[in-house]
C-alpha cells in the first residue's frame, strides 16, 4: 500500500513533488532539529488518488491520517478532547511551487463549542478565543462548503454599525458569542446544515476541500497560463496550532539574525510577551527589542542564539524569522532569507564569506543588482517624503538621485544662475542636445514630455544626474516662464525636489540622507569581476564621467560619442560653419578648427584611459540637430555666418526631415561628407600618436554607426584605412587601431557575416535595434508603452529590458554570422541595455565579451554579469557540484 | 590525342562548353545550313594546355589549325597566298559566357604589303584596302604585342591636323599609304621589331595573344567578382572575312524578320549594295528599303525570306539578322531575337504562338513586363520632346504617362479649376492627404522633394495617375504662386507637360501619341493568368481604381485602405470632431456618422468586387493626420469643432510626433481606441450582410496594420470577433469573414509563428518593412538613394525592388514561421514591391500566394508571374523537356 501521510520527521525540504512546499519545509527545519510545531503533511499523491476516485476518501487513507493525528496528539500531549492541553490545527494546501487560486488556509481548526470554553480558559481570554471560533467559523464556511464570504462580513459590519463599534477588537466576549451564534444560523440558512462540532469531523472534511480545490476554475486557469500539469495535485499540511498568549510564560516576536540596516552581526528584532503575532502588528502593545528576552528569559533566548548561527550556517544567509513561545516552550514558525538595505547587503555578505559560512557565488547571486542605485544616490528621508507636496506623480524614474533646486525653463538661464551660485533644476518639455550645457549644471533634469530613453533621459543616465521624463501633468509655459500642476503654479525661480528614483516631484525642498558606500561593497564587486565572463565598460566622452567609471573598474570604453563634443559654443559655431558655408574653403578651414579641438579632447581622454580599450563612435546624428530652432537663434547664427535670415531657413528647411531617426545620418552622413569622417580619426589617430610616443599604448576602437550594407561599410572602411595609413607614414609612427561597426539595424544583423569580413568587431546599439524592430520611436513611443504594459500587451519596456523573442532573435543571429566569419572577433553591446541586469543575462547567454553601459551603472552591470556566471556555471554543475 | 580545332560544321549551339559562345553560336547557324562565312575554332581545352605548357602551343596544335586553314582554304576557294581570291581572317576570343577584359577581335588577318595590294584590285579601293591594312597594324600592335594604342591614335590625329583633315574618311590613298608606313615604323620604334608579314605567323601570334589574354589581370579581376572558374580557358575563332564593298555584285543590309513597330508578318529593313557595314551606320549614303531588293536582285532575297523562315522556326523568335552580299553571294553574319515595341511584341507573340512556331510560355517569358507600361499610358512625340524646353530634369519618374495642364500650388484650387473645365497639374513641395482631392482632379502631380515612395508617388501610382516627385531644381513658392526654374519664372496658370516616364518637366504644351491596346495584348494577358501560380490583386479602395483593376482581370482586392476614405471634407469633420471633441457622447456620434459613410463605401465597392476575395485594412495613419496644418485652416477648423485657436493647437501639439513613421499608428491606435476599430468592422459587416441577403456572397478580410506583437493581434481580434458575433446575431444572419495582419515590422517577421495562431492571414507590407530594416524613411531617403546608387552602394532602390538579403531574409522567414504553425495560411504582398516583377520573382520563389499592386500594374504583375512560374517551372524541367 502506498504511503500517504508523512510526519514532519519523515521529510525533507527535497520532496517538494510530495510533500507541496510547505511541507517540504517544515520537515526540513523539523529534520534540522528545529522546535517546529508539529504536524504531518497528507501527498500529493493521496490528493491525486482522491481526484481520481470520483473525490472520495479511501478508508485506508482515513485511517492513516488518523494514525498520524493520534501520534501528533501523543507527541504534543495536547488533544481534540483535552480540557487542559487542547489541539487545534491549522490546515494548509501545499503544491510543488506556490500556487494562487486554491484553497490556502483554515487556523483553529478543532474548535467547537466545548473546546472554545477550553482555550478560554487555558488562554484566559475569553474574547481571543470567541474570535479564534468566529474566525474558524467564516473560514471554514468559505473554503470547505462555499458559503460566500460576504454573508459573513455583512453580518460583522452589520452587528458592529448597529452597536456603535468600529474596529474588531472593540468587540467583547458577548458580542461575539452572539456572533458565533449569528454565523453558525448562515450554516443553517444557507446549506440547511449545522457547523460539524466533531473536530475528526472537520479535519476530513478541511482534507477533501483542499483537495478539491485543486480542480477549481482558477487554479485550472492559473495552471494552464503558467504550464503546470494538472496531474501534480496538491498535498494538505496539518500542523498544531502555538498560542503565544496563554499566560505570560507565552509570548511570540520576530527577528533577523543580523542587523538588516546595517549589516552587524547582532541578532535584531523584538518581541511580545503574552501575545499572539496580531498584536504586534495591530500596534496596541508596544513590542520590546529582543535583546531584553536575554534579560527576561535566558534559556529561551540561548536557544534563539544557537538557532540562528545554525540556521545561517544552513540557509548559508541572514535569516528573518518568526517564533512563538508557548507555557515557555519555543517554537520556530518559519524561517527565510532576511530582506536587508543594499548597504548592509553588502556587509553581510562580506562578512558571511569571511565567516565561512558560504561562498562568495552565492552571496553575489543574492543582491539585487539595482540596489546598488540605491547605495550610490543620496536619498530623501522617507520621513520628510511622508510631508512633502507631490506636484507630480505620472514622471518616469529616468536617472536615480535625489535633487533640490530653483526651477529655471531654459539651459542658456541654468548656466547662468548656476555660475551664480544657485542650485538650478532644468525643466523642458523635452531636451535637445543644445541644452547639454544647462543639464550639465543641473542637480535635476525634469520634462514633460518623452520615455525611459528620450534624450533627456538617456543623457541624465551618462551624467548619472537625477532625471524626472514625462511629467504629462506639468503645463509648461516656457514663455511665461512657469509651470502648472494640479493645486497651483509655479514660478521661475521656485524650489522643487526631484526624486529620480520614484519619478516623483515634490514642491521645496526635502530633507536628504546620504548613502556612502564603504570597503565591503568594494570587495564584493571586486569578487564580482574576478567572476564574471561578460567584461562591462562604460559609455562616456567626458572626462568626470570616465574618471566615475574607472573608479568603478570599468573595463574600457565601449561607447564614446563624438557628437556630444561638438556642442560646446565655439565648436558648434564651426560644425555650423561646415554645414552652411558655400565656400569649399571655409568649409575645409571649420573641420580643421574642429580637428584642432578634436585632438585635444582624445588627448584628454586617453590620457585616462590609456591601454585600457576605447571604441569611439564617429558622428552619428543628421546636421539638422546642429542648426538652430527658435526664432533668435536663427537670427544670430545667420547674422554670425553671413547669411540672411531667409537663406538660413532655407537650408534649414532643406535639411529637415519628416522622421529624423530612419533619415540622413550616422554613416550615411559620412558616404555623402567623407571629410567628416576623415577629420575624425585623423584627430583619434594624431592624439593616439602623441600618447605612443610617451610610451602610453593607446589601441583605439573606431566605429562606424548605423550601418546596414555591406558596401557603406567597405567603402567608408577603404577611405578610413588609407587616410590613416598616410597619416602614419607622415607621422613616421606606427598605432595599432581597429574598425569596426554598430549593429543597430535590423539588416546588419541580417547580414552579419558580409558585414564581419570587414569589420574588426561589433557593438550592438540596442536602442536603434529596439526601435526598428518594433516600429516604435523612443521620443513617441511613451504615450503608449505604459497603456500597453497596463493592458499586458508588454511585459517590459523593450528600451529597458531586452525583447528576447524580437530584438534578441536578431542579436543571437547577428552574433552567429558574425562568428561564422570571424570565429573570434570582439563582439559588445553598447546601448541602453547594456546596463539591465536582465539584458545582461541574455547577453551572457548569446556569448557577447562585454556590455558598456553609463558609468554609474558600471557596478550593475558587474554584479548582473557576475550572476549570469554563477547562474550559467550552476547549470552546468560547474561551481556547486 | 585531343582534338583541339573544330571546323563550323564540326560543331553547334550546345557545344560553349569546348568553343566559346561565339563559336558554338556560328557551329549552330552552320548546322542549320546558313550561308554563314567559313571557319574554325580552336577549342578552350588547347588554351587550357597553351597555359599549362609555359605558353607554348605544341607541334601538333600548329599542324592542326594549319590543316583547318588548308581546309578553309579549300572551301572558300581563297588563299592567303592569292592574288585574285584573297582570303583575310578574323580572329575572336571566345569564353563560355561573354567576358570583359580579354581580347577581343582582330579583323582583316592576312594584310600584308603585298596582299593590300591585292585587296584594292578585288575591291576596286585603294584607300579602303590601305584603311584595312592600317587598322590590322593597330589592332595587331595592340592585342598581340601590347604596344599602347596611343602611339598609333596620336599619330593619326597630328597626321590629320597637319593635312588639315577632320574625319578618317578624309584620308586619300596617298594619305593612308604613308600612314601605314608609319605605323610600321611605330613596330620597329617600340619592339625594335618588323610587322609580321607571314599571315601564317599572324594567326599563329594572334592565337596565343587570345589565349594568353584569359590570364590578364582585368580579365582576373572579372573572374574572381563573378565567380569564373579560371580552369575555364577561352576559344579562338578564326572566320573568313567577306566584303560587301568588291563590286556591284555586292552589298550588305540588316533587317528583321518582322515588322518591330507593328508586329506586321513582313521582312522588314535596309541595304546598300557595293558597301560594308560602316557605311550605312555613317549616313554618308542613304540605304535602300530590302522591299527593293526584290525587283534588284529576286534571287538574293528569296534566299533571303527562306533563311528568315527557317530562323523563326529554329530560334522560335522574331530574328534581327546582319547579312553580307560578297560577289552575289550571300552570306549571314549575326542572328538574334530582334528588339521590337510593347505594341508589336504582343503581336508578334500571338502571331508565332498561332502559325505554330512557339509555345505561350517561350514568347511569355521573352515580353519585359515593364513595357506594359509604355502600351497603357499615352507618351510625347519624340519629335516634339526634341524641341521642347526642359525646366526640370532631375525628378524621379514616380507614375508613367505623358500629361500638359496648367500649374496650380495647392488642392483647392485645382479642383476648383478643374471643375472650371482646365486641365491642371498640381504642384507642391510634397503632398499630404489632404490633398487627395486635387490630386484626383490633375492630369499630373510635381513635387519638389519626397522619393519613389513619397506620398505623391505612391497615392499617384493607385491612381495610374502621371507623377514626377524630387524635382529639386525647382524652387516653389506657394505664397507668390510662381515656380523658379533655371531660365526663367512659371507663374499659376501657366502650362507644363509632364513626362511621367522620363520624370522631365517641358514648358508649355507637348504634342502627344495616343497608344492603344488590342487584341493580341488581351490574349497574352490571359495566357499568363492561367500559366501563373501567383494570383494578382488589386490596391484599390475607390471605384474608379477597382473597375480600372478589374478590367485587367484582378483576383481581387489585396489592400483596400480605409483611411483614403476620411478625407472627404464632411467626413473629416467628423473624424476631427471624433479626435477633438472632449465630451463622449459626441466622439461616439461622430463614430456613428462615419459609420453611415463607410457603410456606403464599403457597399459600392463589394458591388463591384462579388465574390472576389478582398482585403479591407483598418485605419492606420496616426491621428495627427487628419488635423489642420496652416494657421487658416486651424481658424476654419476651430470654429467648426468650437474650440478656441490654443485649445485646437495644444491638441494638435499632444500629438504631434518626432518620428510619426515610429509613431502612434496603425493598431497601436485601435489598442488606445478599440471603438475605432469596432465600428470600421461594424460598416463592413453590415455592409457584406446587405449583399449577402441579395445572394452575392462576400466574404471580407479584415487586416489589422502595424502588429508587432502577438499580444496586440490577440487582443484586438477578440475584441472584433465579439462585436462581429454579437452584430451578426442582432442582424440575424451569417457572413464568412478572416481577421488577419499585415506583416510590415521585423518583430512582425520574427514571431510569425505566435501571430498565426491568432491570424487567418497575412499580408506583407512591404514599403514598412523596407524602412525598419534598413532604417530608411522612404520620405527622406530620397535624399541619398540616388547617391547610394550612383556610389553602387545600393544596386536598386530598396523601395522599388525587395531586398533579398535583409528584407527579404524577414519576409522568408516569416513565410516558413507562418506555415509551420497554420500550413494552408493565405499568404500576400499588398506593399508597392508587388508590383515590381523582380520582386515578384522572389515572392513567388518563397512561395507567396498573391501579389496586390496598383490597378495600372496589375498586366505587369501578371506578366511577371507567369514569367517567374515558366522559370520555376524550367528548372524543374516541366515545361520545355
Amino acid at each position: 500500500m502506498t504511503k500517504f501521510v508523512y510526519d514532519f520527521n519523515e521529510g525533507n525540504g527535497s520532496m517538494k513533488d510530495l510533500l507541496g512546499g510547505k511541507g517540504a519545509n517544515l520537515a526540513e527545519m523539523t529534520s534540522l532539529g528545529l522546535p517546529v510545531p508539529r504536524g504531518f503533511t497528507i501527498s500529493t499523491e493521496a490528493c491525486i488518488e482522491y481526484l481520481n476516485s470520483n473525490r472520495q476518501l479511501s478508508k485506508d487513507l482515513e485511517l492513516e491520517i488518523f494514525k498520524h493525528l493520534k501520534q501528533l496528539e501523543n507527541k504534543t500531549n495536547k488533544s481534540f478532547n483535552s480540557s487542559s492541553n487542547l489541539l487545534l490545527v491549522s490546515v494548509r494546501s501545499g503544491a510543488r511551487s506556490s500556487m494562487p487560486g486554491m484553497m490556502d488556509t483554515i487556523l483553529n481548526l478543532g474548535l467547537n463549542d466545548k473546546n472554545v470554553e477550553v482555550l478560554a480558559k487555558a488562554t484566559k481570554n475569553s474574547a481571543f478565543a470567541y474570535d479564534c471560533y468566529r474566525r474558524l467559523l467564516q473560514m471554514y464556511g468559505d473554503v470547505v462548503y462555499g458559503i460566500d464570504s460576504h454573508y459573513f462580513e455583512n453580518y460583522l459590519t452589520h452587528y458592529k454599525s448597529k452597536n456603535n463599534l468600529i474596529y474588531d477588537q472593540d468587540l467583547t466576549t458577548d458580542d461575539l458569542k452572539e456572533i458565533v451564534k449569528a454565523f453558525k444560523g448562515i450554516y443553517k440558512k444557507v446549506l440547511n446544515k449545522e457547523f460539524p462540532q466533531n473536530p475528526n469531523i472537520q479535519l476530513l472534511e478541511a482534507v477533501k476541500a483542499v483537495f478539491s480545490s485543486w480542480n477549481n476554475e482558477r487554479a485550472r486557469v492559473y495552471r494552464s497560463l503558467n504550464d503546470i500539469p494538472s496531474d501534480w495535485g496538491t498535498a494538505v499540511t496539518v500542523q498544531e496550532m502555538v498560542f503565544g498568549n496563554t499566560g505570560n510564560e507565552s509570548g511570540t516576536g520576530v527577528l533577523f539574525t543580523r542587523n538588516p540596516t546595517t549589516g552587524e552581526k547582532e541578532i535584531f528584532g523584538e518581541y511580545l510577551m503574552n501575545a499572539q503575532g496580531e498584536d504586534v502588528v495591530a500596534g496596541i502593545r508596544t513590542p520590546v527589542p529582543i535583546s531584553e528576552l536575554q534579560i527576561d528569559n535566558p534559556n529561551i533566548y540561548l536557544q534563539i542564539e544557537r538557532i540562528c548561527e545554525q540556521l545561517e550556517k544552513h540557509y548559508e544567509d541572514m535569516q528573518d524569522i518568526e517564533f512563538t513561545i508557548e507555557n515557555n516552550q519555543l517554537f520556530i514558525l518559519q524561517t527565510r532569507d532576511g530582506k536587508r538595505t543594499a548597504k548592509s547587503a553588502f556587509k553581510i555578505a562580506v562578512d558571511l564569506v569571511e565567516e565561512g559560512y558560504t561562498t562568495k557565488e552565492k552571496m553575489i547571486s543574492k543582491i539585487n543588482p539595482q540596489s546598488i542605485d540605491q547605495l550610490l544616490h543620496p536619498v530623501f528621508k522617507p520621513t520628510a517624503l511622508d510631508e512633502a507636496t507631490v506636484i507630480s506623480a505620472v514622471g518616469l524614474p529616468a536617472s536615480p538621485g535625489a535633487a533640490t533646486g530653483k526651477v529655471y525653463f531654459d539651459a542658456e538661464t541654468a548656466v547662468e544662475k548656476s555660475l551664480a551660485g544657485q542650485k538650478v533644476i532644468l525643466v523642458r518639455h523635452e531636451t535637445s542636445p543644445e541644452d547639454i550645457s544647462g543639464m550639465n549644471v543641473s542637480e535635476a533634469i525634469v520634462t514633460s514630455r518623452g520615455g525611459m530613453t528620450s534624450h533627456a533621459a538617456v543623457v541624465a543616465r551618462g551624467m548619472g544626474k537625477c532625471c524626472v521624463v514625462g511629467c504629462e501633468e506639468l503645463e509648461i509655459n516656457e514663455k511665461k516662464r512657469q509651470i502648472k500642476y494640479n493645486g497651483g503654479i509655479l514660478n521661475e525661480g521656485e524650489v522643487i525636489s526631484v526624486d529620480g528614483t520614484t519619478g516623483i516631484i515634490y514642491l521645496g525642498a526635502v530633507d536628504k540622507k546620504a548613502t556612502e558606500t564603504d570597503q565591503s561593497f568594494y570587495t564584493v564587486m571586486e569578487w564580482a569581476r574576478e567572476i564574471a565572463d561578460l567584461k562591462v565598460r562604460m559609455n562616456a566622452e567626458t572626462i568626470e564621467d570616465i574618471k566615475a567609471g574607472l573608479e568603478f573598474q570599468a573595463a574600457g570604453i565601449g561607447l564614446a560619442r563624438t557628437e556630444h563634443m561638438f556642442f560646446s559654443k565655439e565648436r558648434l559655431q564651426e560644425m555650423r560653419k561646415f554645414i552652411l558655408s558655400a565656400r569649399k574653403t571655409e568649409r575645409l578651414k571649420a573641420l580643421e578648427n574642429i580637428m584642432t579641438y578634436q585632438i585635444t579632447d582624445f588627448t584628454k581622454i586617453f590620457e585616462q584611459t590609456k591601454d585600457l580599450p576605447i571604441t569611439i563612435r564617429l558622428l552619428d546624428p543628421p546636421l539638422h540637430e546642429f542648426l538652430p530652432h527658435s526664432e533668435q537663434e536663427i537670427e544670430e547664427v545667420a547674422k554670425q555666418q553671413g547669411l540672411t535670415n531667409t537663406q538660413l531657413k532655407q537650408r534649414i528647411s532643406e535639411l529637415n526631415e519628416v522622421n529624423p531617426m530612419l533619415g540622413h545620418r550616422g554613416c550615411r552622413l559620412a558616404i555623402s561628407y567623407p571629410e567628416l569622417y576623415l577629420m575624425q580619426v585623423e584627430a583619434i589617430m594624431r592624439s593616439a600618436a602623441k600618447l605612443n610616443k610617451k610610451g602610453i599604448s593607446v589601441k583605439p576602437e573606431i566605429m562606424i554607426p548605423l550601418v546596414g550594407m555591406v558596401e557603406e561599410l567597405e567603402q567608408l572602411t577603404k577611405k578610413i584605412k588609407i587616410h590613416i595609413e598616410k597619416l602614419l607614414e607622415e607621422l613616421n609612427t606606427n598605432v595599432e587601431y581597429e574598425i569596426g561597426t554598430m549593429v543597430e539595424l535590423p539588416r546588419a544583423c541580417l547580414v552579419a557575416d558580409e558585414l564581419a569580413e570587414t569589420a574588426d568587431f561589433f557593438s550592438f546599439g540596442t536602442n536603434d535595434l529596439t526601435q526598428m524592430t518594433y516600429g516604435f520611436s523612443r521620443d513617441d513611443a511613451g504615450k503608449f508603452i505604459n497603456q500597453y504594459k497596463s493592458d499586458q500587451i508588454l511585459e517590459d519596456d523593450p528600451f529597458q529590458t531586452v525583447d528576447k523573442d524580437g530584438v534578441g532573435r536578431l542579436i543571437e543571429t547577428a552574433v552567429k554570422l558574425g562568428r561564422s566569419t570571424k570565429e573570434q572577433m570582439d563582439i559588445g553591446v553598447c546601448g541602453e541595455l547594456g546596463g539591465d541586469p536582465k539584458s545582461i543575462e541574455f547577453f551572457h547567454e548569446v556569448g557577447l565579451d562585454y556590455v558598456s553601459c553609463s558609468p554609474f551603472r558600471v557596478p550593475i552591470a558587474q554584479l548582473a554579469a557576475a550572476q549570469s556566471t554563477i547562474k550559467y556555471d550552476t547549470i552546468k554543475g560547474e561551481v556547486f557540484s
